[in-house]
């Protein structure tokens, strides 16, 4: 297609929004008419169960659940008054905490004001907040952001080290919906000991995001924790940064979450529209559908033009190929559906990639997220009325033409800036998106069934652990092979695993386990030193 | 197969190296004798390839250049004895320099000390210096590292802003192997502008890395940089980690840079073996071939199980597309070839994407890097004789099961600690593996044809902007659409492009663009407003 024809097809497909500043532009997909006419029938699918998703179905079938984002940023459409209620007054006590924490009547033992915030939490519970607090935060922020979002030792001691004793004025937020993830648990205890360290308790500088009732609820009770705020059944982690998961440590960091709410709110209202040109929700899902043949065909590469967008592909990650990896449709066939994402940011990864996206195979296509306002101050002029910015937007374009050229697809989306509101926008957009993208391929969004296993496997390795220590502890200075202790600790059949157990314990000193080369790789002998 | 059968497969195919602590365990792909030795006159070809390669062959035909990466950890290896000297050199120029550095003989204007370093570059002069200050980093640096990798002002300013007065106390490092790439160019010049207004030159805080005699050399130059160090015309970008590219950053950190080197020398020796089974980078390549046919069919999971690594799957998302996303085979056939990589790290990304992973559209195969060393610190027990670290063993060996019995294929790559000799071992490890899989698909690893496309592209773009600005002054007061504007740039085919250009001048103030809107988004009035 040449230029004319293409600002024509340009034209025919933009969706704008003037009052928002959003616009979509999937003239570089290979969208037709005729794939609009053949997934008609399934957009008024998708329309009607978006429509009784909002007002309160179970749309969680597995675990019998409503699914109720939206409300959170809408409490009247919620389907009862307690639920309304409890989300204002969630958001009311949000604010307060957070005005709280900056005037200092909310304050450290030891210190006259918070100075930091350090959020504790895994996946739905780190995302979101990792996020926001990169988009949103500035030298503005009221407290500095830092996260624990894993259970590996190294990387929290290196987290505690950079506190170094502002660890004594931090705040904790320890997130977990459930309330016995255990690596947010592992990461609040071992917070734990580093305010011990200190000689500071843990509770008068933590809260708790969590469930009623949960492990983690009791903990915040029983330790005096500076207060407690609810995950509620109808928020799945993937799409909870707008409740108190992602309000309170963006409050507390200084960001206008109102402003967030609010920008979500305007999306949703722009993706309920019924008709697909008019919805922008609806056209990404048509054009990922497209695609990638609604089987996933092609990877969704996310390129933001801006640094501060760089986290918003792993937030995405989890938001879409959580919802859409899914094995089985609705009616059980088995699908292996969903969709990979992938990318962190513009120029920086055509540096790194673009080699590939344009030449090699085409497993992909890309979506560009364009940022019309450069900067706050004013700009420097890098070349006779040529700034950074001009290069940023230019070199945007000019990857788009050259996909183009090598028939490489691309989606455009544009939002005026980076502020909280359009962070709140973007959110919202790809909440829908993916909602209406799994009625067009018939799947469940809002479960998780395959992550089970994995913790299920994890769980036995510790459970072989215990065994395995015990085994030898038993045997005294008699040490054994990782074949012979896994018949003693009774996994004959899994001397494997037993194998990486000894190694990891025998590689770390103060375990207890010391190790003897053998004659092969796998037939070191383990011994119990204590 | 059941878990006795895969013991003696893990035993049959497990690479391990006692004296480095490698380990690479390729039994949960789909390898079997018959790829092996359908490969196997393919992998005489690569051995031999490789070996032409470091004696100095001129690998990189397009450009016409040899091939150089492996001289600068083992510099007796060249081909002259004149880039012999010149890499043992340049090594005890940027160990003195460093010291210089650290000691104080070297120092800024307005301060006894340097305390931070900022890096300026992007692509290859960006992803191995990132990694390797994430991955090395510690309390203990003797300067904190920062990075400007983009030609975004507002991300410019956001590092500007968490520098503040310590600007004046920060060397800054300029990245450029052709000493013109424009992101580069601007972060420097807004670098300087930012010294400016603490009433400071850039010139004195300043160190160049280019090729002698390049834009940026000549500038260095000119504005009396404090140094400049060589970069040599058989260093690509994304093989330029252990050239001055990474070494100065790295060394002037404060990182142990002759241990990445020896690394590096050791993981060389490991991968020159004419031995697949006892080759780890001729084993990755085989599981890659074997995983995608051949064809890139199976995305590159990287899931390093610790938060330093978690910057690896950056660094080799280039080192990986770059060098094997073509668009053509050796013999000039169009064979679209490359592997899309992706991943954080592990257990993290189990909470964000494993859902996918497991049970969702099967186009990838994972990598597993386990660290056998959990932390420096005595460990934590979170429950009775278990630790943090035990819960990231165990999550990964979860992981990997949860994979296998769903038929997903992993490799798991197993390094002692994440300290410099193991850092560089990796970087080593798939250094040689992408060579060696280029030749098993017959295709130049060592070229990016394709990069050159974006940024003419690019260039267009800028230069479109210019005549647009020209023509909106010429009409004084009168405004006009984007259509009639492109129409007296010269560009009246180009309507689109106006429209992009004409948006983003006049959605930033201060570029002199005021815009009116029109019926439609796209007819909107543009007027030089000055």
């Amino acid at each position: 297609m040449d230029s004319r024809a293409l600002w024509d097809r340009y034209r025919d497909w933009l969706y704008d929004d003037p009052p928002s500043g959003l616009r979509v532009d999937v003239s570089r997909m290979d969208i037709t008419e005729r794939h609009e006419r053949a997934l008609a029938a399934k957009f008024v699918s998708a329309f009607a169960a978006m429509d009784a998703l909002e007002k309160g179905a179970i749309a969680n079938v597995d675990e019998r659940r409503m699914v109720g984002h939206y409300w959170l940023r809408s409490p009247e459409l919620a389907p009862t008054p307690e639920i309304t209620g409890a989300i204002r007054y969630t958001l009311t006590r949000i604010l307060a905490f957070a005005d709280g924490v900056h005037q200092g009547r909310i304050r450290p033992d030891a210190g006259e004001r918070f100075t930091d915030v350090l959020t504790i939490g895994i996946g739905g519970s780190a995302l979101g907040p990792q996020f926001v607090a990169d988009a949103l935060g500035s030298g503005a922020d009221r407290l500095r952001p830092h996260f624990l979002d894993n259970t590996d030792p190294a990387g929290m001691e290196r987290v505690f080290t950079r506190l170094g004793p502002d660890l004594a004025t931090t705040l904790a937020i320890v997130i977990s919906k459930s309330g016995g993830t255990p690596e947010t648990r592992n990461g609040m205890l071992e917070t734990a000991a580093a305010y011990a360290k200190l000689r500071l308790a843990l509770g008068p500088h933590a809260v708790a995001v969590t469930q009623e009732g949960s492990q983690l609820d009791r903990y915040a009770v029983e330790h005096r924790f500076l207060d407690r705020f609810p995950m509620w059944d109808w928020i799945g982690g993937r799409t909870s940064e707008l409740s108190a998961v992602g309000l309170l440590p963006a409050a507390v960091q200084g960001i206008d979450v109102n402003a967030i709410l609010d920008g979500a709110a305007v999306m949703d209202r722009l993706t309920r529209v019924r008709d697909v040109r008019r919805n922008p929700a609806a056209l990404l899902a048509l054009a990922w559908h497209v695609a990638g043949s609604g089987r996933g065909e092609k990877d969704m590469v996310i390129l933001p033009y801006k640094d501060r967008l760089s986290l918003f592909s792993r937030y995405l990650q989890q938001l879409v190929m959580e919802s859409l990896g899914k094995e089985r449709d609705l009616a059980g066939n088995v699908v292996h559906q969903g969709i990979a994402v992938y990318g962190n940011k513009g120029s920086t990864d055509q540096h790194a990639y673009v080699q590939q996206l344009r030449e090699g195979v085409p497993n992909f296509f890309a979506t560009f997220i364009e940022v019309t306002r450069d900067r706050d101050e004013t700009a420097l002029e890098v070349e006779p009325g040529v700034t950074s910015g001009d290069y940023l937007s230019g070199l945007m374009q000019g990857t788009r033409r050259a996909l183009y050229e090598n028939g490489r697809a691309s989606i455009t989306i544009t939002v005026p800036d980076v502020g909280p509101r359009s962070v709140g926008m973007l959110i919202a957009l790809y909440e829908r998106a993916v909602g209406y993208y799994a009625t067009l391929v018939d799947i469940n969004a809002y479960h998780q069934p395959g992550v089970e296993a994995g913790k299920k496997a994890a769980a036995s390795v510790l459970d072989l652990q215990t065994r395995l220590v015990t085994a030898l502890r038993g045997r005294g200075d008699a040490g054994a092979t990782c074949e012979q202790l896994a018949v003693e600790a009774g996994a004959a059949g899994d001397a494997e695993t037993a194998f990486k157990i000894l190694e990891h314990l025998s590689g770390n000193s103060g375990r207890g386990v010391a190790r003897a080369p053998g004659s092969t790789p796998c037939n070191a002998v383990y011994r119990w030193v204590g």
